[in-house]
């Protein structure tokens, strides 16, 4: 009974330590530990019970956030013209980085290089079985690997969210910037 | 006399630390400040002393690659063909990042976010004006901004240093990616 109890409470004290560090780290990415701890109602040995380090706390984070932003992305028609479904899966994606900008910051600083990118996994994914069909009805360039494009695609998005940042270009104009680049890097050289 | 000797001595201890942090980050992008100490032949200390922190030997050490690299750069061609000076320019570029690729990884890891880019600001200047003349010639596309297409480069560029990193290409295909996967997305739309 009482090892279930505690049980039951590391769970709730889990939920309430990535529901505030979610909340902290999208509105700072430099959140510490500490603000962390005092938002979710824990104290600091608690928490660092829970995840060891700060790295850790921010990697269950973005696990969790890479998860919702798949339930999102699993509901993206793309069926139809290539072109058209990178569109509408481009659109959907940038309306999920920009949500998460600050955490997505948050994580490339905290975690080691080469982590953000492997924690995308699943989203990339489904952009390389896109990338795929499109080469095969001849819409994408196949001079290049898929794998390269995804990474393209991936490395054009994020630096987006540094123009942001960095105030050079807003959020409306990111997913038209992104589209239009990313259309004509992916079409066959020699063709329209 | 006393204060002469002292001051050069802090320029050789100066120089000998950001040799061998250069050389240790090279090999190591986690090379801690202990290692570099010691390879320097000097206390930590003393390097403390010079270099208060981690993250200000780093940002140092890339300061100084950079310069470096803006020599080399300073000597491309950019006279000609728009596209074939952006072949160019790529080429040498994406040599210094591969050469610079440890501690390209040490500064991202290490620095906060946009200091990176911050530190860029020279070779990207000299790609804008490339860029520009080429607008202006009509080669590279004028519907997205210049500032735009020159971090769709940078982005491009060290997401390559990724990618090889990840042993998904490979040092001698990541240039002709590069420049096959930029002079498309630098294309102006509707023209070949």
């Amino acid at each position: 009974m009482a090892v279930t109890t505690r049980r039951a409470d590391a769970q709730r004290n889990i939920a309430a330590i990535l529901t505030a560090a979610a909340d902290c780290l999208g509105r700072d990415p430099g959140a510490s530990t500490s603000e962390i701890a005092k938002a979710a109602g824990v104290g600091r040995v608690t928490l660092y019970g829970h995840f060891p380090s700060r790295a850790e706390l921010v990697d269950a984070v973005f696990v969790q956030a890479i998860a919702t932003g798949e339930e999102t992305l699993g509901q993206v028609d793309l069926t139809g013209d290539p072109r058209d479904a990178l569109t509408r899966l481009i659109e959907s994606s940038w309306h999920l980085v920009d949500q998460y900008r600050a955490l997505l910051l948050a994580a490339q600083d905290a975690l080691p290089p080469g982590r953000v990118q492997e924690l995308h996994a699943d989203p990339m994914a489904r952009v390389e079985r896109l990338l795929e069909r499109g080469r095969s009805e001849n819409v994408f360039r196949t001079d290049l690997p898929t794998s390269w494009l995804v990474s393209v695609m991936h490395n054009v998005m994020h630096g987006a969210a540094s123009e942001i940042q960095a105030g050079r270009i807003t959020s409306d104009q990111a997913a038209p910037y992104i589209t239009a680049t990313l259309l004509a890097a992916f079409t066959p050289p020699q063709s329209e």
